[in-house]
């Protein structure tokens, strides 16, 4: 028999999983959630395979010792590179954004794909390779768009500065004519918007976090009663107000119980 | 009698600081020059104090372990943050940024004296209050800047959209008529040309790195031998070719002798 999946464990490289998290509340009723996000280290987006490996591990132990029955990535770059390694770790099923966005991606596609994200999610190739594993023949144009995450911890979601920078990396990807942009970067959501605006009403815009949130509760299989209470705890390594502010704004409404760890000492 | 300095330990949370290197390279011959950038940990900027005291503690005890006769702290954040428990650790010549570029702005400001960095440096007040415990009086403006240390590792020095994002976050200080511009963060000078172009002609633009060698180089003492060959070596955190690229850019030369260390096993 499948052992009952009762409490989920997510980790992010900072607060922007807090989105995943949210499409986790609102699909995945009655289980316990302890979301991670390792706010010392962040952003990952910028560091080496090696690195980005090697905090995702210490990221999963810390929630693997909390006793969670499933472990669901919600930073696009330690899923592009970590997943093998902690499979092979964990012996729980491990859900990856990158995945569950590749299919989401795949069913909305006509035929040409744009996927933009931080340079390591864009380097790693882990979404094209995801897709064209899944379904050969589609087209996959790749874009790193490192300014859009500061972008949105700046605030500026709609806004014209945003947008230009927008235009920017997104000319190529318009120039190509796609038909679906993958938003492969918990971050970007926030600049729905503005991308709307850039790409036009003719491009369908996929984020991973609702994709990845369908993974999970197709895994936990039937809900659990909704009106079950459920606890919901944050953990941090850096718990500075910033974040927490951030944060909020994030996953929408308040986070209760925050507690500061220490994952390097 | 006072020890003889031979070698030097430099720290940054990343590349920056070699902005910082590059000027102790030409203002102090002869002296080994030890490198360390915590690039798998960057940036400290957005992190809280207690993270940044503890990383820069990790940085410092590196290098310390390298023989260093004198600790320059290059990175802005580390420097509002951490002088004291470094001081307290360490019993040899601890340098910072920020008070070497206080004595620099008080040098060249009339009376109005704008500040540029980081949110954390800013929201420290550190440069604010160094420069008001030497010399009240005067007026501080300070003014955080999250968006130009992305401006500058995309490369968009001399740029149109970096120029109005420099709009934006300067038209209080231009409102406010300084008389001087303090670069409060080791990446600026990169920008230098389109601070210039914003802030106009009257505005003094003072970047940290050079009047911090010249405080270093105060403390050595008389040159060494100019044709004296010297060790320079360098550590990263992260060494990913993007930093080393990008390191080369600051440093204006090649990065020979690059090692990958490990902070935090």
């Amino acid at each position: 028999m499948k052992k009952k999946i009762s409490r989920i464990g997510v980790f992010d490289s900072g607060i922007g999983g807090l989105t995943v998290l949210n499409c986790l509340l609102e699909l995945v009723p009655g289980v316990d959630m302890v979301y991670l996000g390792d706010t010392a280290r962040l952003p990952y987006g910028t560091k080496s395979p090696k690195t980005i490996i090697s905090y995702s591990l210490q990221c999963a132990r810390f929630l693997a010792s909390m006793d969670i029955d499933m472990l669901v990535i919600a930073c696009n770059t330690a899923s592009a590179h970590a997943v093998p390694a902690l499979k092979e770790e964990f012996n729980i099923p491990v859900v990856g954004v990158v995945e569950a966005g590749a299919r989401a991606a795949i069913e909305c596609a006509v035929s040409r794909i744009g996927v933009v994200g931080t340079s390591a999610t864009i380097m790693s190739r882990a979404y094209e390779k995801t897709i064209l594993g899944l379904k050969p023949g589609l087209e996959i144009f790749p874009q790193a768009c490192p300014l859009f995450v500061p972008l949105v911890e700046e605030g500026w979601f709609d806004d014209e500065i945003t947008e230009q920078v927008a235009r920017r990396y997104l000319k190529d990807l318009i120039h190509s004519k796609i038909d679906t942009l993958l938003l492969g970067c918990t971050h970007y959501p926030l600049l729905k918007g503005v991308l709307v605006k850039v790409m036009g009403n003719g491009v369908a815009i996929v984020d991973s976090a609702l994709s990845t949130a369908r993974v999970v509760k197709e895994i936990v299989g039937p809900a659990n009663d909704r009106s079950e209470s459920r606890e919901i705890t944050y953990y941090l390594s850096d718990s500075s107000p910033r974040f927490i502010e951030l944060g909020e704004h994030f996953l929408g409404h308040e986070m209760k119980y925050v507690y500061d760890i220490d994952l390097c000492v």
